[in-house]
């Protein structure tokens, strides 16, 4: 069991000198898997979607969940690509004119903006089946029984059960008055599915995990997920445009509930850290010898907004 | 080896007889798996645009091709929904106002027309997870190799070298001369990717098949596939919109490239007789005992346009 001492060793310093790595092999892996057969333009807008951009916050909890759990490395490699392209797609498909109607993203034009809106849906939509097509390759050592269960991990995780669900219910709730239940649902889907599902399938590259471990990988997962969106929404009150990388202020704007308009800054910020004890508890009681980069990401995820 | 004569029987008669029970357990489990548990708009949207609606003519060929290699039932089961929801998915968002925007499909307002454009797109991005959730199952006696292998054919299939790729060179080739191998190859993703899925997906449902089968059964596809597009240029032509249910000579008014267009009316018909003549000529050499549905599908293809 990780104590508290070994929580605070790792630091910034010690997260960068983990992850460093490991991401360069994430980017390695996407620029030669993503869109490189495609036909020209489609590859060039699933590439541009993907490549260069975002903290790849969710492959990080895949590569630390197998890590914890002695995963399969190509496995992991596979299922931490996989879960960024279902999160570019995402993306892509929000910033589309009938939905966010957005213009920016990383500090860069979105990829309708760039590559014209049918190409952007088609970039996303195939983004979306290359997931599936990295998590079962063949002639390799990678097992069915792995390769199946994180197709699973990760259908369930995408769909109307999971993040598109959520945003379906997004939709529904602009100008709706929501109690906090349903805007936790409504995130518990929207943001949290796909992130509670990197760490399970991190977890599914390993061998035959207790039923306890399982479920409490499972819980750190459903609490870090839903506290990267209350940060998100306390971020979009706090941070500049600049800082986001993205338009600011547009959830009020747009009059869309969020965890600051229910709760106040203060409460949201209170939640945040309730939130991040409760995936370090989660932990605690894993069972697992060595989970420091998952608490260091937890830590990640909430300290964000300092 | 099925004889001419055992094609003859095949009328459309013993077609439908044959089809009917499978057809009709398809609908029961689509109706039974799709958007059932979805956020109310979402599943209304999800199942609007897969039921009541189709020939189903991919799941028939995945449930004939199992069955001419005796495959796992209810993988076939699975393999021929799922399938059916990925066309599904890439009907609606080939519909939308920034694709082909039509208003019109079988002759029912399509589903941006009736939930609005973001719900219709979120959708078809839950379709598709749905269709690799479908393959996956918990608790089933599908050995994780054939749930693993038939999402690795329904990836390669839908994505950006298969049907999405298509739609891409489609969006690009709107009032551009391309020569017949340009055009061919361009259907040959578009459509024939997820027509020949369907069956490589029937094949993979069966066990230890010889290399010779297996590469038969995909060369039936891929002429199917082929043909099944240029039967579409032909209908788009000659017939009107009511038998066809959706807006007839559209492709002509946006300037896009057909077989009729290269090869004109006759020539199209000589080369969906052709194309029909491979596929059979493909099963002949399968080495499989009965393969008279496989055969009739191919028949009911190609004359679709009598």
């Amino acid at each position: 069991m990780t104590t508290a001492c070994e929580t605070l060793r790792w630091d910034a310093v010690r997260l960068s000198a983990w992850s460093e790595p490991l991401l360069a092999r994430v980017e390695s892996a996407l620029s030669e898997w993503v869109g490189v057969d495609a036909p020209v333009l489609l590859g060039d807008a699933m590439r541009y979607a993907v490549l260069d951009g975002g903290k790849r916050l969710r492959p990080l909890l895949v590569l630390a969940a197998s890590e914890a759990v002695g995963g399969h490395a190509e496995a992991a490699l596979r299922a931490a690509c996989a879960v960024e392209l279902i999160h570019a797609y995402s993306l892509v498909h929000d910033d589309l004119p009938c939905m966010d109607n957005d213009v920016l993203r990383r500090g860069k034009p979105t990829v309708h903006v760039k590559f014209g809106e049918a190409d952007a849906l088609l970039a996303g939509d195939a983004l979306q089946a290359l997931a599936f097509e990295l998590l079962t390759p063949d002639g390799t050592s990678i097992s069915p029984a792995v390769q199946a269960m994180l197709c699973r991990l990760l259908a369930r995780a995408a769909g109307s059960q999971g993040m598109a669900g959520g945003q379906a219910i997004d939709l529904a709730s602009v100008g709706v008055a929501l109690t906090e239940a349903e805007l936790r649902n409504m995130h518990r889907l929207k943001t949290g599915a796909l992130l509670q599902g990197s760490v399970e399938m991190g977890a599914a590259c390993g061998n035959a995990l207790s039923p306890q471990t399982l479920v409490a990988l499972r819980d750190y997962g459903a609490a870090i997920g839903l506290a990267f969106q209350v940060v998100d929404d306390i971020l979009d009150v706090i941070a500049d445009s600049e800082t986001l990388g993205k338009t600011a202020g547009k959830d009020a704007a747009s009059d869309k509930p969020t965890y600051v308009s229910l709760l106040g800054l203060d409460g949201a910020r209170a939640e945040a850290r309730q939130l991040l004890a409760q995936a370090l508890e989660a932990l605690d009681r894993s069972a697992l010898a060595d989970t420091g980069a998952l608490r260091a990401l937890a830590h990640m995820v909430v300290d964000r907004d300092r």
